[in-house]
């Protein structure tokens, strides 16, 4: 019952191969996909080298994706042979407190594990080479044919959508996207300042035009971000390296008091400071998003709290994959979001080291992968 | 046209006085307010014992009272003679960007000002002692059978509502209520912790009683606080000294994960620290009310963020002095809040020095001192 694909397969150290790989059958409460299309994330770039607390390796990269479900396990009712899917490297249970509250999409059985290479199910892996087991990544492992995915970790999207557009909401995009419309809820009218210009980054200006914000200002130390993000509505730039003051004393002036919100994407705890110090007092909201590292501390002075600002944290942009999901996917159908710019490149499964050197030399936005050619 | 009345003048380091004042007449846009029932306040024995940046003696204490309209000045058209009123620390011109936002109340011409010791109007004191000027405190000093105030600093109040309580909501009681009912929000059935049980932390836990918490911890260092604690709602009590870990993981354990939400009403940055920490992943809010050390910083791993904890601050509960104050005095009118309770002591004004042994002893609430006699 087993079916054979190619993947990428990745042992530490060592360039990315391609292998033959079996993937077993879904077992209970999983569905096994049929990749049609994905793409390479800075999370995966993180792992592959290593940086992550506990290497899994030999294991299979890759979340950002679009398929098409190939057979479903025991149990799955939700989802069937053909329909068209977005895998998510978080899930959605539907029974525990986090998925009941409207706040949270933190579920606590299928809640994002970098470390857990195996199936929830069975504790076990469903890819194997000669009867060797492969490991899974993040619960997606998309950097193959087929793959084994939890059913409460899969979005079930409208069919008529373009697959190889709407892929990037599986990730970079709604992370970025709900940051700001979710948690950030800028007003029409409003200033928002967006640190990082990555894709994540840019998903969260785009979040800000689509709440009518009139000022966009970009905060990165590459300029060269600045002439790609003019087509994602940011207005401004400033480069914390062209000043010889702290960037948020910068954005504090340009606005007479402070951005209305900021939105912190770079994971760099001197930008999640300086983002939370650059919003107005009385109304202002930063929303961190960027990954830290281990050892970081956030600091402040208290005062800058209690005269009136809030400093609040997201995850996957707050929505919650199956619910949340469609319905992005339906604003994409309506033209009011734009996902066509994110896709800078596009490259057949073959050429996917030249998705790792684009994103490692900081080159265009996302790297369509083509699984099929 | 000057009026002559009994006031309290303090001379740093030198115990309390009362003395023959001459209290001018109110210029543009002031209003003379006759005091009919006032009391101490944390804040007036901070700026008492010189604590604060610059102390500027001598002059007038008091900002929590009520009392009702001698005279109004030039262009003052919502105060007549015979308002009963609220005089406030902090004011409302309803025409500068924060008055004009719903979130802010931190209004840009009114804002309290603890070194500010004179009238905005012409930069003078309306108070003196043959001829030599006494200063203002807080743009309100209550502690004087007149005071002159700023007519934006003033609300109007329902005249059938008792002086003798309501006083309380000009300071103490609406910054601990608005902090959790305009701020922290605490949905039925939540479990809220209350860090500092002062009548500021009282007043806390009543905005979630008024709420509908379920479950009300109260958190404090000193446990006589305890039971006077039980009739304002609070079910459970933490005393940090009790444990040999954290408060906050004392308190996540109690709650299986995290309060719902908590309020920090202590103004130690230790403790502010716990508050944010002792909140849900997910959903939790943690709100800062006490005011913090100038040199205190706030610290904490980013990622306590990332995982969807949101931190904010409030200045008087978020509350609009004018528009929202007499409002809350309906609440009470309507029996929806409880504020006898506060009102532990009760002296006449050439008893002042009582309510001052209280409050450093730690004793009672609020200590009513009323003016006529």
């Amino acid at each position: 019952m087993a079916s054979t694909a190619n993947q990428i397969i990745h042992c530490k150290g060592k360039p990315l191969v391609i292998e033959e790989v079996v993937v077993a059958p879904p077992q209970a409460m999983e569905v096994r996909i049929k990749i049609l299309y994905t793409a390479l994330c800075h999370t995966d770039v993180y792992f592959w080298e290593a940086k992550g607390q506990s290497p899994l390796f030999p294991r299979i990269f890759g979340h950002e994706a679009g398929g098409i479900v190939e057979s479903v396990g025991e149990g799955v009712t939700e989802l069937k042979p053909g329909d068209h899917v977005l895998p998510i490297f978080t899930g959605e249970c539907r029974a525990c407190a986090h998925c009941k509250s409207e706040q949270s999409n933190m579920c606590e059985l299928l809640r994002i594990n970098t470390e857990r290479g195996v199936m929830i199910e069975d504790g076990k892996s469903r890819f194997s080479i000669k009867g060797q087991p492969i490991y899974h990544f993040l619960g997606t492992s998309t950097f193959s044919e087929y793959t084994v995915v939890h059913s409460g970790c899969v979005a079930k999207i409208n069919p008529s959508a373009p697959l190889d557009t709407v892929f990037v909401l599986s990730c970079g995009f709604c992370t970025g996207f709900g940051a700001t419309v979710n948690v950030a809820k800028p007003p029409k009218g409003s200033t928002v300042a967006v640190f990082g210009l990555g894709a994540v980054g840019l998903a969260a200006a785009e979040g800000a035009r689509f709440s009518g914000a009139s000022r966009i200002i970009g905060v990165d130390v590459n300029p060269n971000k600045f002439e790609q993000a003019k087509k994602f509505g940011v207005t401004e730039f400033v480069n914390p390296k062209d000043h010889n003051k702290p960037v948020q004393e910068v954005l504090v002036e340009m606005t007479n008091g402070g951005v209305d919100r900021s939105i912190e994407c770079t994971g760099n705890v001197q930008a999640m400071i300086s983002a939370f110090e650059s919003v107005h007092d009385g109304w202002g909201v930063a929303v961190l998003v960027g990954v830290p590292s281990k050892d970081d501390v956030f600091k402040t002075h208290p005062l800058n709290f209690l005269t009136e600002r809030t400093l609040k944290g997201t995850f996957y942009g707050n929505f919650k994959p199956r619910t949340d999901i469609p319905l992005v996917v339906e604003k994409y159908m309506n033209k009011e979001i734009e996902l066509e710019k994110f896709i800078t490149h596009s490259v057949p499964f073959s050429e996917i080291n030249t998705a790792f050197d684009l994103m490692l030399k900081g080159e265009g936005i996302r790297c369509l992968i083509r699984m099929k050619e």
